[in-house]
């Protein structure tokens, strides 16, 4: 990250992430004294009616945006996603024994780790030979409708796999729960097929320290009896604001900033941003005859997280990324445990970010045939 | 909060709470661009070189600034004190089924609460009679050395019951756990008596959403199996920057802004100023003819949490709590379970503050006899 000033910074990171100047900048401006309260956002307590007030206008733009069902809670906590591995069982097992999961990638691979703590887990599939590269035909999945509920996750941060037509119709009569933490925001969701919802806002929707959770009502109050205090549904959804103890309210607060910036632009103008970005990503490096390539199947590609490899050449690639950087483009080094690039595209990601990325990629092919 | 901002406002939250004016300065011009970095502390990777400079400066600045030993370890946890109530005995039960607990106020008993989900808690002695204003002689403690470790609230928030004198004599050969989130920074911690010490920072030491927890280093690895994986302090231990999964990033970097400004002063500066407006307040309460009143045991009474009633009588105290606001002595208002009034005076809580609140308190006894 060590840039001039002056220069224009593409932020690739695949979380934390980046934000709107916007949004920043209303942050920066309200700093010492929000809304005339002579106070900072940080030093409210969070029973005060300005911070409820917060709190309660993010949820109501985060319901607006994606369209929440009335039947469905919406929480914000503390924990990321991964307290949310070991909340789900300990909130909905009841008295079921086994949980189902699909592991498509890293993600849903530490949250089925969670559950096996606490259940007998059954895996649909396991794709240990193709690596995180697809997802299997659903005909072949192990789907055991004994289970409390079906597991995945929506979209893999680091494998790059995203379900584009969940077969919702396999797991009916199931309660669907799914890690949407790196693809929300960027489409609409059936909610009335959904159990659970839950995605760390620090990728699509605001700053890291909270994770957003949406539960069917009916799904509230089945907790086991040595459910820890902050994983427990329940007491969150009867504490004064759904705030059992002191939640993280700056967090909060700058992601409803950003959540009211988001309800302006319109869901549709995130969906189609996310299409746009990732069809000129992967088309030109489709069309870079083999200099760049990205190994998932076409039809389960990321939208938000987009891996790849320059000549699958790990040298290339350390140059590639310390070239990238200096021109502004910065964070797109692939996780430690696969290696190579990866772009991640978040909401806040303009499509000029994919276009100067892509100029780069032009440029540094010719330069280093 | 609703004042001209023009006023001079004394925040007395119990927390989140006030925070030092050069801290905040300090957060809002770096906003838009950490260190000419092109990118907010927001946006930063948790991996970025950059953000792991800032979470290792503010371990270090919290290390100096309360003399740390080099065996013990400093996490910058989520999930408030609240999530340590429950990962404390995941963490050390170890082979033991027992774990000994003194109630002094709410939030001991919360963490009791929690441990009991767990294994069976020994009560050292329960204060129901005294509603908490006070600690017994510890002579009369049931204590247990069978149990695997003694747990304590070194200064209970809502009560205002603080441990003066803690008798580590009686415990000795025990792991000792401290709850200081109310405390810390106000006056040296005897490590070497401790097993385990944490401390949600929003009230001495930063904003909401972060809890520092310092752990001996061989505590750590005794953990039970199902522990989960957000409580598991080896986990946690052994990851890059002991960051497991994104922690959040900006309540720590400002923790560390503000510990860097504490450290600046030095915790005599703090011990100093602690007591000096304890005792202002306490003194001036005392000598208001039972006008005003603290119910607590003058030995216990905490140095930053101020409970006092005016006249016993609730409409006084409704009228009190207005025309303080007025002036801009805000939320004075005393915790629901107790109701009446109370000042907390955390670290960033400035003399006059105090000052003006006695003064307020003296004008408000004049015009209402």
């Amino acid at each position: 990250m060590e840039t001039s000033q002056q220069q224009k910074i593409y932020n690739f990171s695949a979380g934390p992430c980046i934000l709107p100047q916007e949004v920043l900048k209303q942050a920066q401006d309200e700093m010492m004294n929000w809304h005339g309260s002579g106070v900072s956002v940080m030093e409210m307590s969070h029973r005060s009616k300005e911070f409820i007030s917060i709190a309660e206008q993010a949820e109501k733009d985060f319901r607006e945006l994606l369209n929440v069902p009335k039947n469905y809670q919406v929480f914000f906590f503390q924990g990321g996603a991964s307290m949310q591995f070991s909340a789900i069982p300990y909130n909905i097992l009841g008295d079921k024994t086994k949980v189902n999961y699909i592991t498509t990638g890293s993600w849903s691979e530490q949250a089925q780790k969670e559950a096996k703590k606490l259940a007998q887990t059954v895996e649909a599939w396991q794709d240990h030979a193709s690596k995180f590269t697809t997802v299997p035909n659903p005909e072949t999945w192990n789907i055991d409708k004994e289970c409390a509920y079906f597991h995945y996750c929506d979209n893999e941060t680091i494998h790059g796999v995203e379900f584009n037509d969940f077969p919702f119709e396999k797991v009916e009569g199931m309660t669907l729960v799914s890690d949407m933490s790196s693809n929300i925001g960027t489409r609409p969701i059936d909610w009335e097929k959904y159990g659970v919802v839950y995605a760390g806002a620090q990728k699509n929707l605001g700053p890291a320290g909270v994770c957003i959770v949406v539960v069917r009502e009916d799904l509230i109050g089945k907790q086991r009896p040595d459910t820890p205090i902050l994983f427990d549904w329940k007491v969150f959804r009867d504490a004064p604001t759904k705030f059992h103890n002191t939640p993280a309210c700056y967090p909060i607060y700058v992601t409803g900033l950003n959540l009211a910036h988001m309800k302006s632009q319109g869901l549709q103008h995130y969906q189609d941003l996310a299409n746009k970005r990732a069809s000129a990503l992967y088309d030109y490096i489709d069309a870079s005859e083999g200099y760049y390539t990205n190994p998932v199947e076409p039809k389960y590609r990321s939208r938000t997280n987009i891996p790849f490899r320059v000549k699958k050449d790990e040298k290339l690639e350390t140059k590639f990324l310390a070239e990238a950087q200096k021109v502004g483009l910065i964070e797109l080094k692939g996780h430690r445990s696969v290696g190579g690039c990866r772009a991640s595209c978040y909401n806040a990601m303009p499509f000029e970010g994919v276009e100067a990325l892509i100029e780069f990629m032009k440029k540094f092919r010719e330069e280093n045939p």
